[in-house]
């Protein structure tokens, strides 16, 4: 079992090193020199759907708190203007971009340490998109994944939607990010930035760091109906999602009803368990633990009682969570002062590094 | 030879009809009674491609210098993001927005009268883009006149070309314009406009006018060199255009060039005599007469005798613009103080209709 471990952790952290090989600029998450460190500007966006689910939150989210105690610049932007490249409820939408705003405080993020701000209220954003876009070829939009995949589901998408993969790029260049987390479905948008930031200083002169992917977390947390697909908000099964605000007693029908297999026994095994290797991904995630140690827990149980283990962590890890949300919630003052205080900050970052841009492209 | 004329009048007439055939929102320029007047806001934009030639000057700038006489709230732009949609030197744009500018108040713009102002000055045009952009198919795009010409030239375009379009709806619903000059190639874009404002107004409550076409000159100037095609900077033959700053030597050595035919009667037939009707269109739009006094002017003239005429006519128009343009270039510091003061005007009118959109939609 120990061996079967091993070959499937050498697998989750395998598409780290095909990026290695693949493309020079991408590394894995090792923190720069001193020098380096010192330069270094993350940046990472969220959509706002509203409450993240576990898998936002194992998947990214972590990794943002920690983040902001690495790394000297941090900003973490609510990218409610990528948002509407699908049509979205504006009521919905405005209460969506508070609740994210909670959630990523409820979950650690510091608005003391990383600048947590509202896209669509830093005007930037969209004035840097335009000139990028003006240096993107339209074929360099049509493969990447997000466009093949929704507009498939749409018939055909929007404007938006096939140009959003530069929005993107504006995002993050516009605050001169030396560092992106991305998940493994958004390198290929990574890529674009980077072209386009080689493509602007090859024109008009050296402005824009080459942004370097940060991909620190591998884990990939699956729908508890299907564990052959992400944990994804629009999954119409409801049973499939954790969100961070789950009742206990949700989180415990949610787990209980999770799709495993016949084997009673519990191991780590994605490619032929994947229900069960899912729920050990979660277990040793919420509770702290390595794989192994959580596989070596549920040794003598079987897969309902293990069940009972990993509610319990879930439960245990985003209680405080949930609470914090809810308190936060009822503060709608505090949280639109963070994201104003917020806004200020990355205001104050993106405004001169736009005036550069359109100095060298020569509008002023 | 009389009735040659009235038929060929209709045909240069024929595509108001058109287009008050096939869409009811299209109108020729008749004034709106005094209620619409009181509300009516012309909006139009020029790229700044430097001094403006005979072309620009007859089939639009004539145009916008009465417009701002007739209707009481006048935004011409100098449309810079328009203008990366294909490659430029920096340093030449940045020259060819102030020569723009010059040319524009030497033509006979009154800043005080219409709003002059530098589109990318104004960070609404690229945000209210975006948000019209998730607003936009993608097919919508895909047969404008423009993206088929320019991708055509240049092999593949830029995201930038492709989506232009609906930069140029944004340029127009931001300022909630209700009139806008258009050239027969730029009616589809503005359809575009129109369909924009109908869909932002039906999905998110009503907001935004729908612009209506201003089709008040027919006059086509043709290249001097090739009648059968327009009059254009871009035109690789330098005798072919001629600048509103040519020296009247220049002017004169165009014009007794510009290819004609065998025929040495002048007669007003564009479709059998394309060379010398565009004189006949030249010479009647530069001394303000008909094109039957035109024709009646040069009787018992050969065409040799009648270029002498029709230099003469635009040497003593283009004179005083020359001049002017020549005398405010030297004043940079006039130029970019008439530009800010559009700049500001245009934005006192622009943020309250984006806060208002950028509300609508959800952000805020």
């Amino acid at each position: 079992m120990a061996l079967s471990i091993r070959k499937n952790m050498n697998r989750l952290f395998g598409f780290i090193h095909k990026f290695n090989l693949s493309s020079r600029s991408f590394c894995a998450s090792v923190l720069p020199d001193n020098k380096a460190l010192a330069d270094s500007r993350v940046f990472s966006g969220i959509q706002p759907t509203g409450v993240p689910h576990l898998g936002n939150y194992l998947g990214a989210l972590e990794n943002w708190v920690s983040f902001q105690h690495q790394y000297p610049l941090v900003l973490y932007s609510i990218v409610d203007l990528h948002s509407i490249t699908q049509p979205q409820d504006p009521e919905q939408l405005r209460a969506n971009i508070l609740d994210m705003a909670a959630s990523l405080l409820a979950c650690g993020i510091d608005p003391e340490k990383a600048i947590l701000f509202q896209q669509s209220q830093v005007s930037e954003h969209a004035e840097l998109s335009w000139i990028l876009g003006c240096l993107t070829s339209m074929p360099r939009l049509r493969h990447l994944p997000q466009w093949k995949m929704k507009s498939k589901q749409k018939s055909e998408g929007s404007v938006g939607l096939y140009t959003y993969p530069v929005l993107q790029a504006a995002d993050i260049l516009l605050y001169k990010s030396t560092h992106v987390p991305v998940g493994e479905d958004q390198v290929q948008h990574l890529e674009l930035a980077q072209d386009l930031a080689r493509i602007f200083n090859h024109r008009f002169g050296d402005l824009f760091p080459e942004p370097r992917t940060l991909l620190s977390s591998t884990r990939k947390v699956k729908s508890l109906r299907d564990p052959s697909s992400k944990m994804s908000k629009s999954d119409p099964h409801n049973m499939a999602t954790i969100s961070v605000t789950d009742s206990p007693e949700n989180i415990a029908l949610k787990i209980r009803r999770s799709v495993t297999d016949f084997t009673s026994e519990v191991t780590f095994d994605p490619d032929t368990r994947p229900g069960v290797s899912n729920l050990v991904t979660i277990h040793a995630a919420m509770a702290r633990i390595s794989v192994e140690e959580a596989v070596s827990q549920a040794k003598g149980m079987d897969t309902g009682a293990y069940k009972s283990l990993v509610t319990e962590a879930v439960i245990q890890r985003l209680t405080p969570i949930r609470e914090e949300i809810e308190r936060l919630r009822a503060d709608r003052t505090y949280l639109e002062s963070v994201l104003l205080q917020g806004t200020q900050k990355a205001r104050e970052l993106a405004a001169p590094v736009l005036k550069e841009a359109r100095h060298r492209v020569g509008f002023c």
